[in-house]
């Protein structure tokens, strides 16, 4: 096996520094985030780092970046308290990637890529068009990482759609069904097949 | 689509409120946190929580959710003060399944399945031996969330051990060949092909 101890990942030059932390880390969600200005200016960006929380009550986080995530994303949810997640999927991963591009707040990246956006049930902010999961959601508290200055956003499930075919009899989604994708680091996107479900676990009686 | 609001999704029964909510978080990295006491009692445990949330320095965090989630591990880590991240991949799904059983303390999970600890390089902590990434982490800080009491874990990579033909010539550590797993939910394995890398982007001309 190659190995690197934290002096030899620390010398790494930017670029592989980053693509090696961010693959190391293992797959991960890639998700559309769309937000709306007070002045009705929409943006979306990707994201990979949506995790869940916790279901009672449902709450997903994401992490913001200073550094690299364009900030329109984190102003326009405190501005208004809402925003929308959206699974990237086959059909829109090169117009999802492009969305890392840093456009300035005067231009939605709706506007500069194939990405429609959709609104439903009056809810302030856009969905993206044929998403196969769309999530509105909720602000509720920030947290600031001090190690090294990120931000950990929390927020609240206000709605989910999901696309016919997908949801299973015991509230399973097959994300499969709607060739949802992953991220394999800063750019490596995969669409996975479900290989299994196992079961509830218990302890083994000896 | 099926459309829930956030009353259908609190009204749903325990069972399917997890599964929908776990499995619409998105796809998930899905890995085997080992520790050890003080004492030198081993534990190991699934986790489908750890995020990248830097590369300088290398910080990877993970939940705890104190209801569903052994806490051996977390009174380990805060006892230590170390722990290690291995990448499960498709020859032990059903044993790194198996360690989401409550066993109490006095049983490892590596007694009970056929996991296999692995010491190297002096690391207080035992690695799970063939897995294809394996990470040796040292606990940073923690924080409540305090909208429903789970810990984020934040620790700093102090080593990484990559299988052999995994890292590429630019950082990019290619989990498919490894035969990584994702996980969908709380109980859909898949173990994805890499689909395609996508360019780095900038803004478009106009």
């Amino acid at each position: 096996m190659k190995h690197l101890n934290l002096q030899d990942i620390n010398n790494l030059n930017h670029l592989y520094k980053i693509n090696l932390v961010n693959s190391i880390a293992g797959y991960k969600s890639v998700n559309l985030i769309a937000t709306k200005s007070v002045s009705e200016k929409t943006n979306v960006a990707i994201f990979s780092s949506v995790i869940h929380l916790g279901s009672s009550p449902p709450l997903l986080g994401f992490m913001l970046r200073p550094a690299t995530v364009p900030r329109n994303t984190y102003e326009n949810i405190i501005e208004t308290g809402y925003y929308t997640i959206n699974h990237i999927h086959d059909q829109i991963l090169e117009d999802a990637h492009h969305t890392s591009a840093k456009y300035n707040r005067e231009i939605s990246e709706f506007e500069v890529t194939k990405l429609e956006t959709e609104y439903k049930d009056n809810f302030y902010v856009p969905f993206v068009k044929d998403c196969p999961i769309q999530l509105a959601m909720q602000f509720v508290e920030e947290y600031t990482i001090k190690a090294n200055n990120t931000k950990l956003i929390v927020g609240e499930i206000k709605g989910v759609y999901i696309k016919d075919g997908l949801l299973q009899d015991d509230g399973f989604v097959d994300l499969s069904k709607g060739k949802v994708a992953t991220i394999n680091g800063l750019d490596g996107y995969a669409i996975p097949n479900l290989k299994k479900r196992l079961d509830y676990q218990r302890p083994k009686i000896f």
